[in-house]
Formats: structure tokens, sequence, C-alpha cells
């Protein structure tokens, strides 16, 4: 049996997310499908993790096991072919057995991108959020940075039936923050958040720049974040920020 | 009367084109129910020319004449908070009572993009050509050089039942080409073709664009344009590049 690891990049604005859905196009359906017209037999791909509706990606990893003994390169190239526009593979290639793209992941980098000008180009509402108010991306900055290290994220995170433990317990909203970094880009209006981890909770980085984006505009203090991390009460952090917005980097292992 | 003259960019990858038409969503329609609703009565929008479906435009040119007292800041803040973001208001201003935007049109500015690269990041799908073959560039941006001047372009012209004269006949299909320039952007790997016309026939820039990549293929050579253009036969010249890779880049005036 072998084993493929791919690296897939995509537009995610007119799908319902990364998880395969009855009645909606996802990505994992997209690629299921692609890839088992492709080796010929049903197929079942482990996603590094799931994408929110709308949430895009730039180095989304799976894998999938197949029989097929089709080269790598051609199995990029076949996969490229039929699959919509909106979704690339990258790259496609061999892995060892026990590789598994999501329980092998040690840590994710996720991108989100707020564009501060008065329009939104149309070519760019697909892949930003337009935020046309006064934003103080200093303190932003700052509080960015507090939310580095190991926390009880339970303040940043929605409510998620699947983040149980195998006896259906309530896993621990315990997480590593590598990295929680904002920049401004200003010849582009951007300000681009970027946050690696040793794993998100569902909605967590759309939760963290809802945060920063009521300290941009003054309804937090950066010096507020700490207690919201200690209250664990997702009723003390920001509102969700919409998904077009963010998107999965990469994935490492 | 007041005439007022919009500046207007559009993602026309989900749009049949500009021009109204019965059962499919346009430009020009989504343009004229959002400015009925906020001036309060049906309105002509008068376009500087109809792009095809699939076809985006950077700075597209239209006016309207409405009684409307509505101050041009307002509207159009009121008009991007109603439009589809895939369709933005740039610039509304009062224009004089004699301006049309398609009559007064001195020439206009078309960008064709092609995406050299093996793989196209879904990010840039909807908005480039993807060729992935090799393509002899300096050949091509020979050729384009060729189409400037004043020709007839029957060759590069679309069957097109509206470009006929006030009597129902025939109009000329003569156009004076003032700049037409292909350059390669190594590091974004694009090929990009610019042109500036007095005006455009239905198709022209897609039939330059198809007849310039032959000559990029090798099936024509550069010293073959003059020819093509004296023959006034439009199967002499190449097939209509994909309207995905066409932006109008502005209209003069």
């Amino acid at each position: 049996m072998r084993n493929i690891r791919l690296v897939i990049a995509y537009d995610g604005a007119d799908f319902h997310g990364w998880q395969r859905q009855p009645h909606a196009p996802t990505i994992q359906e997209a690629l299921e499908t692609a890839i088992a017209r492709i080796t010929g037999g049903p197929v079942k791909l482990y996603g590094s993790g799931r994408t929110d509706a709308g949430v895009h990606a730039a180095g989304q990893v799976a894998n999938f096991e197949t029989l097929c003994s089709i080269p790598c390169g051609s199995l990029l190239k076949a996969l490229n072919g039929i699959l919509p526009a909106a979704i690339r593979v990258k790259e496609a290639e061999e892995a060892p057995v026990t590789f598994h793209a999501r329980y092998n992941a040690a840590s994710k980098t996720y991108r989100y991108r707020i564009l501060q000008a008065p329009i939104c180009p149309p070519f760019l509402a697909r892949y930003v959020y337009h935020h046309p108010y006064p934003l103080n991306c200093r303190r932003m900055a700052k509080a960015a940075r507090l939310l580095e290290g190991e926390h009880d994220f339970t303040s940043f995170a929605g409510s998620d039936p699947a983040n149980k433990n195998k006896k259906g317990q309530i896993a621990s909203n315990v997480r590593q923050v590598f990295k929680s970094s904002l920049a401004v880009r200003k010849e582009l209006s951007l300000v681009v958040y970027e946050v690696r981890g040793s794993g998100f909770l569902h909605h967590m980085v759309r939760n963290i720049v809802g945060t920063l984006l009521e300290v941009g505009n003054g309804k937090l203090r950066p010096e507020d974040l700490p207690a919201i991390l200690e209250a664990r009460d997702r009723s003390q952090a920001g509102a969700t920020a919409p998904a077009c917005g963010l998107c999965l980097v990469r994935v490492e292992y």
C-alpha cells in the first residue's frame, strides 16, 4: 500500500469548508472525487485539519492510501487537469506508511489579512477582510505578542463538538503559540496577522483577530489580553472575524 | 438634470458581461439596480463600451442622468454599500450635461495577463490566462509592436451585429492603435500585453492575444502580422484568447 502526501492550495470562497458534507461542495469532497477518478477506486483523504467555509489555504497538507501505481508527477498533473481551478495540488509525493497529515502535524501557520482602504478592489474582496475604519496597529501588534506561549485558549474557542477525546470528554483547550505577530504593509494598505501554533481550536484564529480588532479600535487595551485568556470565557474576547481574510499558509512536520 | 460620471472596477468572472440581458446577471444591471435604489427612480447607465462575459475592469467609465440631489461622495458610499463586492464604484462626480461615456471616449487601454508557470495559484485563476507551455516572448513583443498605427482590423474582429452605422450598414473596421506592447514580468511569472486604441472591435483584444500566442509558440512569425492585417480575413488570425486574462484598465477622454 502506498501512502501519498499532497500539498494543496485553494480559494475557499465558493466552498463550504474542507470537510465533506452531504449537500454542499467541500474541498475534501472535490479532492476525493478527483483522486478516485485517477486512481480508480474510492479513497479516504486525511487533511491536517478542517478549514471553515470561506477560508483559504496556500499549503494545506493531506494524505491518502492507494494501491494504484501511477507515479506522483503524473498524479499531480492528472489531478490538476480535472480539479476546479479554485483547488490546486502543489506537491504530490510518496510518504512513509506511518505518515498521517493530522496526527503528525507539529504546527500550523495561519495568516489573516485586513485591508485598510476606503474601497476594497474587487480582485481582493475574496481574499481579505475589508475594514475601512482607523486601527491602532501598534497596539494591535503589542496585543498579538501577548498571546505567544502556552495558554488555555478557551476564551478564543468556538463551540466545537469535535473537540473531544476518545472517551467523549471535552479535550484540553491548552495550545502552544510559537509566534503571534501583526505587521503593517503600508504600500498594500494591508494589516497582516500571522500565527504559528501547535494546533488551533475551532474559530481560534478568527476569534483572536476579532479581539485584536477591538484593541485596534480602542474598545480593549493590549494589557487586557492576559485577563481575557485567564477568564476562559468566550464572552470576554472579541467577535469572530470574517472567514475571507484567513489563509492556512503551511503545516509543519 | 445632473449628469453623473462613474469610474467602476469589477471582477467579471461571475457576470455575463457588461450589457444588460434578460436572464443573466450583468454589471450594467447590477449598477442600474443599485443606482435606482439610491436615487429613487429608474435609471439608464451609459458605459464607455461593453465588456464580454468574464472580462474584468479596473477603470470602466459610465454616466447617468438624475434629478436626485444626493452629493457625489454620499452616492459613492451608498452604492458601494449595496453593490456586490465584485463591483466597486471608485469615483463619482458631476459631469457636464454633454458628457457621454461612450461617445466622448478618446481611447481605451486594455491589459491581458498570461501566467507562465506549471501550476496556476487558485487566487490568480480568475484573473489570468494560465498557459504553462513555453512562449517566445521576444517574438511576441515584436509582433505586438507591428499592430501599432491605423489599420483595418477585420482579421481580428469577431462577428458583431452591433457594429453597424445608423443606416444599418456594417461600420468601418479601421481603428487607431496608439500602443501595443508586450512585457515579461519574470518575478510574477506573467506575460503582460497592453494595448491602447481609439476603439476596439468585438473580441479584438482577445483575438490579437490569440494571434500573439501563435507567434509565441512558433506557428506564426512576427513578420506574418502585416499580411494578416492586409487579408481582412478572420481565419488568418489566431483563436480568441480566454476572457479571464482581460481587463479594461482605463478609458481616456
